[in-house]
């Protein structure tokens, strides 16, 4: 066995022990691409599969971050241990450490049962999104009862992130400017729980009555084909695209609650409590369980797989062969869509010609 | 020829004689991913590169699309023509049906110089991606003087369209919630011109001021570090990070303004527009057009690539194939790192065994 591996399995054995300090250097290899991380992940994947996650998503400044405090404390005093990572793709500064908010997190420092990490993008979208389904599975092999993700903002990507969770809570908050531009956001369709946090301002009213609305029209509405396709498997067709968001069925069985939260106060937290052990009951008992998990899992082997082939063939070919197309593309001379066909079919007959 | 690529042919022909009906048929193809788009997309290529592209981002609700409007308004003024492409990833209603601000570019309906098109979301973020920058290569194509791209929120995938641009103009509005949230926001390296719209209402100052603060220290702080790593090319290592974030270089020579509008009133937009055409005559005379261009087609080529191999990969082995190696990783029994390896090699070694 390599001392890399050798390294990697002690890791593990580390992280399987409780051990938190293995587990904060893991995240870290992980986030840093370090591809010893790889081996100590395959080393723990059979021991995950036990955690419940939870996806916490919405618009900047609608208190998600004291919501998942708040949440964090009441799964606490259950007796439950809870890993949270708080992803932040559009932050230039690691960890948001501009933001005051992590910083309320710190109450929770000293607990054993809770880990607590932010993760900012490391310059790309799907490094970041591959990043943290590692750190999630990390955080349930190393035996956390609950993974909360929260993510900031309403982009695609941030929903994509939280929709790989088993339970998806979408928070609102009144009186951010529009109330529709903020509902239209593509969450009709992943969220799970409605919470309409600082539900002490004026106007939560209205965006909860919003939100029944957009349900109701959610409900007779289409533009559910989109739910069919797939990123792998029978459906090739399609499968190039990895929509992600295409891939969770709709929920049947499931009323998506719309709550309301003073999330600073603590107002409101216990039914949110509530109605993920509702959510966690319904989706063992209905046997969503299972397809959201087989979704999950193409959905990632479909993203490691871009990512695999691409390497492969970057590894195959000369670096000047790359540089020579790109030029000619800029030049002109050939266009993108040829130049692609051209380096694909190179790769692929890489060893005859190299 | 085939009667596909005829048709590809006399749509390509038709647009660079300016029909407008063969620009809007043809963009509906590459939004469906519709396989004749390619040809006629590859016939267009030679004739790209002419037109200025703008990218506008910010958060929902900082009146972008209002923005937009009177920048279009005011090149047509001075007799340029402008295509604009408004993208909205996280609407799951096609065109952003409904938000009424779509609406208020009606006014430029009729003028066939101005051609507007929105985008939504079409379950992938990839895949947006991919269309975004080929409608603005059609529209290019089309011989229209301005491109602008309107993306809405500030996630990554937005700021990653909008910086595929040549001048990128970042969109805040004062008293949307939290300043330092919306600036944080991963903008202060995208962008050229920063405008705060929306300037009559209170706080505006102190939203410039809070801008000026953030350039101050941008300019001192560093993590500049991301700014070396290339998609493809030499630097294979970052290569499957594919982070167009990554590679736009610092912007020697030109002082990012922060300008002050009513976009509703057409209160600064004039100043917009001279900061605009300031901008594109620095790229020229700096040379940065040029880098920026070769930036852009590097981590166009790499995304296509990385859709091409998978399609490949995924044309060559059988389904079942797949299947089993989902079952088998949902199962535990093999970890997704290993199944990735197994279906890399197997499609790499597919015709020895098929």
């Amino acid at each position: 066995m390599s001392k890399e591996a050798t390294g990697a399995k002690r890791l593990a054995e580390g992280i399987l022990q409780g051990g938190r300090r293995e587990l904060a250097k893991l995240i870290t290899r992980v986030e840093n691409a370090n591809p010893a991380a790889r081996l100590a992940l395959a080393e723990l994947y059979p021991h995950t599969g036990r955690a419940h996650i939870v996806g916490v998503t919405g618009s900047p400044g609608c208190g998600k971050s004291t919501l998942v405090n708040e949440i964090v404390k009441q799964l606490r005093a259950a007796g439950e241990t809870v890993g949270v990572v708080a992803v932040d793709p559009t932050s230039p500064f690691s960890g948001g450490a501009l933001l005051g908010d992590r910083i309320r997190m710190r109450d929770l420092a000293g607990d054993a049962g809770v880990f607590i990490r932010s993760m900012a993008s490391r310059g790309s979208l799907g490094g970041l999104a591959r990043a943290t389904a590692d750190v999630v599975r990390l955080l349930d092999a190393a035996g956390f009862d609950f993974v909360l993700v929260e993510t900031v903002g309403a982009g695609q990507a941030e929903v994509d992130i939280a929709k790989a969770a088993h339970t998806t809570i979408v928070v609102q908050a009144p009186g951010m400017g529009d109330d529709i531009q903020a509902i239209k956001a593509g969450i009709l369709e992943i969220a799970d729980i409605f919470v309409v946090n600082k539900a002490d301002r004026p106007g939560a009213e209205n965006t909860r009555k919003a939100l029944e609305m957009m349900q109701r029209l959610g409900d007779g509405g289409n533009g559910q084909e989109r739910h069919h396709s797939r990123p792998l498997g029978s459906g090739h067709e399609a499968a190039v695209e990895l929509p992600p968001s295409a891939m969770r069925p709709p929920r049947p069985g499931w009323e998506v609650p719309i709550l309301l939260t003073v999330g600073i106060e603590g107002v409101g937290t216990v039914e949110v409590i509530d109605a993920i052990r509702a959510h966690v009951a319904h989706l063992h008992d209905s046997g969503e369980l299972q397809v959201r998990e087989a979704a999950r899992v193409e959905a990632e082997l479909a993203m490691m797989l871009r990512e695999a082939l691409l390497a492969d063939l970057l590894n195959k070919m000369p670096a000047e062969q790359i540089d020579v197309m790109l030029a000619r593309v800029v030049a002109r001379e050939i266009d993108p869509y040829t130049a692609v066909d051209h380096l694909v079919k190179a790769g692929v007959n890489g060893n005859e010609s190299g």
